[in-house]
């Protein structure tokens, strides 16, 4: 018996009187398949959710990236529940943001120090600010489909966004060395800093791995040419490498940006940056009402221990290579061509022979009203509360979902 | 005796190793009084923190705004964990984004619709997006010593900052309705929005309430020249009035920014609109990981349903009053002139005749070595937690600081 959804859409009812969109953001409907996905959840644990229908989920999306021990994790949650019996947003910082930025320093490759918000993109834009404030120069050298936020100079939003938001960005297709040092020696002293992720996580398109030379490379260009190189590891962060996806893919940014599954759920984020750095960011005015508060940063301190004491991206890449190789295998089994791609802890499924996602859509929408929660279009994640009978059990859906596509659509 | 900071100082050369500043942002301690104030807290209750010496404080600074009903609240910190158990940061949306945004709706007076985010200045960023995209214009007008966050736009940062990221800014005097008639007949279809605090909270100088027209005019220049009137009320928002200080002073903005209290301390924020704004609002994109957080949702309710309980303005303005009206009649009996200026729930007090705040940093240090935080140049927050008692200990205290002062100063 397939999933129906009628307290979502009563509830959705309701929200679109109140809310813009209704849900907005990254958690709209319209991103997932409309009919097909639950609007609201109710309860979380471990790798499942319950929605408002009381339909339950194995979830792939883990938050969008968060949740990386298990939803409401005892110890995490512990953490957070005693520091904050004893106060967490105060007048004065609290003794543990120096035993976070210790841990940060010595957990993260290439940090030297470390400073502490709450969006991601909060230390995205911390960033900019940092490489013009230490070259003294404007622009910033982005890549196509990068994601690092919704601010205005980010360019996921369209609509109210003046030309001066965009004036200092130049783009450039992520993992082509040659387009930046094209860059690089048309604008020499006037590029401040080059941000790109540490792999190519776009939406709607596969995912990619930088090719061996690549950041090497982009390192070398970013030294001879005095360019600060900024590595957001928002989405990637704690999942390839505690010590950073950049020393994952052998090579140290000048900055680098954490948030999402450094505390389990809890809103935090990090910048932490090389010595150079760091009389630029002592002269800067970066603040935020709530980016002292210690609950948030003792959950951060107990999610790195337990990923560390448990050794997080192992799990992750055992388990997400045991989903990836089972949907393989089993698209194969059907006669169907799939693509995976990235790194099997963020893993992300197409159909080979089609660009318009409609065998994604039907793909993803049987899973979800089947109880696997996956999306057509976005990659996924795996959490180190999914485990083997898990994904067995995952598996046996998606055979299901396979059978629907091959039904439809033929091979 | 006097208060020693021996462990703060300690932990702040750690801190200096692997912080930035030691500790920065609206906390570091190059804004208080180096040698009197405390650098790190280890517990906070009620209206009091003690810090890593074991000082204890009666706290007038309430984390910069947001601990409106008392630190370690039981009640708000119950609903918190509560809806934790069952996770927070999730893969869709929870159900209790609806009830907060119906909530919002309808206890502040100019909100048909809400957003949520963190940050007060993800709301402050996102109103810029939303006047913008509203009128098809550009430029924003700000007042002078206006604070709005710290991000390039706010101006609260000098190091980093491009020419593009303040060109669509246009700054005017507080208050002087003179000076926006003449920006507005100058510039007028080029004004998309006009950002105002409800009355004027700089630092380093007296704070000013509106003049009886003057947000009306606001208003109606705003309307005949289609302009967006956005309120920032993210640091007075739910101390004088729960309807929004907008609806405090008279008026009805189209755009108003909520924070800092809203939660007691969890870190959330909200945009609300009225309805004229709503489908720019249904047309942008903005996003953030953890926005729709549901453990911070379930503190804003308990909050908001506790301050309506005890109609926490009413309580903090008494209080506000008492303090106030005490530290001037001690200020008189020492033949000292202190200027004490906003609404009590959010006073400042300074010395009438200097401007170098020498005075108020000698009186604010010695209030600080004897248990009373407050600030020398930050406008200071009463809680509904400072009981008279408390507020009579704080008196007993300011009088041996004025005493010092004049011993010091002379009158």
């Amino acid at each position: 018996m397939a999933y129906t959804f009628h307290n979502s859409k009563e509830l959705f009812r309701r929200a679109a009187r109140v809310i813009p969109q209704g849900i907005y953001g990254h958690l709209t409907p319209v991103f997932t398949v409309p009919g097909s996905y639950p609007y609201f959840g109710a309860k979380a644990q471990g790798c499942r959710f319950i929605d408002v229908d009381g339909n339950e989920y194995i979830d792939y999306l883990c938050a969008y990236g968060p949740m990386i021990l298990g939803y409401a994790h005892k110890k995490i949650d512990q953490a957070y529940y005693a520091q904050v019996k004893n106060g967490t947003c105060t007048s004065v910082a609290p003794a543990l943001c120096v035993e976070l930025a210790e841990r940060l320093v010595a957990t993260i490759d290439c940090a030297d120090w470390a400073l502490f918000a709450k969006n991601g993109a909060d230390t995205t834009s911390i960033a900019l600010v940092l490489a013009r404030g230490y070259t003294a120069r404007n622009k910033i050298v982005l890549a196509h489909d990068g994601y690092h936020g919704s601010q205005p100079w980010a360019g996921t939003n369209t609509v109210g966004i003046t030309p001066a938001d965009r004036s200092d960005f130049i783009l450039m297709p992520w993992g082509d060395i040659d387009s930046f040092k094209g860059l690089v020696e048309k604008y020499q002293d006037e590029i401040a800093g080059v941000m790109l992720t540490p792999y190519h996580h776009p939406v709607f398109a596969d995912q990619r791995l930088p090719e061996k030379n690549y950041f090497s490379e982009i390192r070398s260009l970013c030294d001879r040419y005095g360019i600060v190189l900024i590595i957001d590891d928002i989405r990637a962060g704690w999942r390839l490498d505690l010590k950073g996806s950049a020393h994952y893919f052998g090579f140290k940014p000048d900055l680098a940006c954490f948030s999402k599954a450094m505390a389990n759920g809890y809103p935090i984020s990090a910048i932490v940056g090389s010595e150079k750095m760091r009389i630029t960011a002592s002269k800067t005015y970066a603040a935020g009402t709530f980016w002292f508060n210690s609950g948030e940063m003792a959950a951060a301190l107990a999610c790195i221990d337990e990923m560390e004491r448990i050794d997080a991206p192992s799990i992750l890449k055992e388990r997400g290579e045991m989903l990836v190789q089972g949907l393989q295998d089993l698209a194969s089994s059907h006669g169907l061509h799939v693509t995976v791609s990235g790194p099997p802890a963020m893993p992300f499924m197409r159909f080979s022979n089609e660009t318009n996602f409609m065998r994604s859509q039907l793909f993803c929408g049987e899973c979800a009203r089947n109880g696997v929660f996956f999306h057509p279009h976005h990659n996924w994640f795996l959490s180190t509360a999914h485990t083997k009978r898990d994904i067995r059990q995952t598996l046996d859906v998606a055979d299901r979902a396979f059978k629907a596509v091959k039904k439809h659509f033929g091979e």
